[in-house]
């Protein structure tokens, strides 16, 4: 029997996509949202970790290094990532976290309970059309600290907020801007976090 | 009969939930992407559309419009949304779409069941969990010109780009933008981005 846990923002989806899963023949099945994996898993102990990356409310990146098999000792979970090939950052994102399994959301549900029989036998499994994203994450321009500092800013803080929040000087601060704009191809940097966003980098 | 077009950007979680609510006795359910949502309506004459407004790639806004009983003559689907609270101004759009049924994401799915049979009949649900949601909405504090000026900055668009898009001189666009941050309660430009998107205006 493979003990999955099924993390998913939505629990409208998660419930029937739970239910669903858990009617596969040895497969057994718990479902959280994100709020609460990182608990969960110390608590369940599940073989599987299946987390959808699509979004928290909406919009904003989930936090999967928590659900790292580093992060969770012991007898860790294999990770399975449920993700859309346009946002290449989160692939990028979850293979750092040590995810195994790379389901592509707009394809079959039935690839998702592959995905878990393979990882289960910590065997890697990725849909052949997240290839393009995995080759656009690969091309990722900005450095973490250029993210830090786009971060910052996509949360509304100001030049001297930021400078003030990661101990640079203002002009330090608008060089990274320059560089990050320069870098995502944007006209300013309004539309270099558009960009970033869209790609899944911040 | 009572036959439903389930509409959701997500092939995974649509197939398991189309799946899930064909199973239900009186339910016929067919299902498809947004992009061919209006088109589905046209060909089909569903008697429900249920429409997925959680995300179209993550983020973005999901084309309501299209779906409006007014825009689809003859005998016009009735239609329900799914919905999470914290996007009040999708809820918004939602009603103004002529949307009957308001069903949370955060609940349980034989709330969306319930919310189907009863427009079927053309009776109104509502989720109370999505109350506060309205109440927001209500409170929504941009003029329609406003939102027109700040989805063009979110998009990228500089203020010179703007200016010549809505026939306006840079000076009333920047007083535009300047009014728009004052009512968004924002520190600057991308605050009142992240703030309007965040409730769900953009």
């Amino acid at each position: 029997m493979i003990r999955v846990l099924l993390v998913h923002d939505a629990c409208l989806e998660r419930s029937v996509l739970a239910e669903w899963l858990d009617r596969e023949p040895g497969l057994a099945v718990d479902d959280t949202p994100w709020r609460n994996a990182a608990a969960r898993i110390r608590s369940l102990s599940p073989d599987v970790c299946a987390a959808d990356l699509a979004c928290v409310d909406g919009h904003g990146t989930p936090p999967i290094g928590e659900l790292s098999p580093a992060r969770n000792g012991g007898r860790p979970p294999a990770l399975v990532v449920l993700a859309h090939a346009n946002r290449p950052g989160l692939l990028k994102r979850a293979a750092e976290a040590g995810a195994l399994g790379f389901v592509d959301k707009a394809g079959s549900p039935d690839r998702l309970v592959h995905a878990i029989r393979s990882v289960a036998v910590r065997e890697r499994f990725v849909d052949a059309s997240l290839g393009f994203g995995f080759l656009k994450a690969a091309q990722m321009p900005l450095t973490r600290r250029e993210l830090s500092v786009l971060s910052l800013a996509a949360g509304g803080a100001s030049i001297a907020e930021i400078a003030g929040s990661l101990h640079l000087s203002h002009g330090t601060v608008r060089n990274y801007m320059a560089s990050i704009t320069r870098k995502t191809g944007a006209r300013n940097r309004i539309d270099a976090i558009r960009i970033s966003r869209g790609e899944g980098w911040l």
